[in-house]
């Protein structure tokens, strides 16, 4: 009982801070949400909103950097390992209803200023992903340095996928976006192994 | 003088809205930064917050897209046309201390259920960036489904290398999505043209 309320605060603050940003999130915007008890809150975070945010985000963000590390473990090539990263954007913004998205995103934009410690793990969140997309795209021989610079364009382009498609409330944007990043990252496999040209040229 | 007042709330509410999104940021915020008298506030904008809203972020938008108009029409090559569109929000957000970001997105993350009418003036702005860069890249042969497919992974990138510089302070993600939006155009400007693969592959 006392840890279903625990977690119906966190599931309710991760969903009002995706919809609305951490500045647009009171505290009776997440009771209201929740269906808890006020007294239970402070019980549970006695640190307030900002307390509720660090935790519901960090565990948001526990959950894509697990499942970004999957794809690459899973998918033996990494052409479908960002391809199930996109993917699983694609299907969360879609089953939200086009009205959440990336759990860091709405923060960034509305609250660096607001919370130091929101404003760190925002940071810490964005250079995990980087460096598991960019860990992912090694294992395949591709150099560290245009992992790291690919792993840029895919985050950033998924990024920007998910603002274009909560707007147009259409998830094709991230479908676009899933084949030009499938393009770029069969183009450094081909640089890497020099392989012919013809197989990737084909697939576009 | 009541043109410099209007103004001044104009200015004022266009830097609140991309620090702190649309929900984010109240009356008495974008009174406080105008240093305006309260009551010319409804008598510029009757309509209040979301009139004051859409103007600032109308005007935004519009410099946004002639910005990029421009950097086509004066640019022979597309890729130094989407370098210059990359170098300009690189400047953005630099110059503003890496507390401004794009004028919608703060907006999208945070308003479409607050006001349609800002949630279709986002839309229409995204649609207008989206169809200047494809149109720059069909005047020099890039088929139309293929320069809106790279329209949007442009679009997309810049968009989320804004919220990586911002969280990171620094415009670092933004010259890396540079680079790998050049190759990528310069990738299908190849393809158009038939041209040799060393000057590319070169360039890298």
């Amino acid at each position: 009982m006392t840890d279903g309320t625990r977690e119906r605060f966190l599931t309710a603050t991760a969903k009002l801070l995706q919809e609305r940003g951490y500045r647009g999130t009171s505290l009776n915007d997440i009771l209201s949400e929740s269906g808890a008890p006020r007294g239970s809150l402070y019980y549970h975070f006695p640190g307030g909103k900002e307390e509720l945010a660090r935790e519901a985000t960090q565990r948001e963000v526990r959950t894509i950097s697990e499942y970004i590390a999957t794809a690459f473990r899973e998918c033996a090539d990494p052409v479908e390992a960002v391809r199930a990263y996109v993917e699983g954007a694609r299907e969360h913004i879609r089953t939200g209803g086009f009205l959440l998205g990336c759990p860091v995103a709405s923060l960034v934009l509305d609250s660096p200023e607001a919370s130091s410690s929101i404003r760190d793990l925002c940071e810490e969140a964005l250079d995990d992903w980087q460096a598991l997309i960019r860990d992912g795209l090694t294992v395949s021989g591709i150099s560290v340095e245009r992992a790291d610079s690919l792993a840029i364009l895919i985050l950033t382009s998924v990024e920007g996928a998910l603002i274009l498609a909560r707007s147009r409330r259409d998830p094709k944007p991230l479908d676009t976006v899933a084949e030009e990043l499938a393009a770029s990252v069969s183009e450094a496999l081909r640089e890497t192994t020099g392989a012919g040209d013809e197989g990737v040229r084909g697939a576009r």
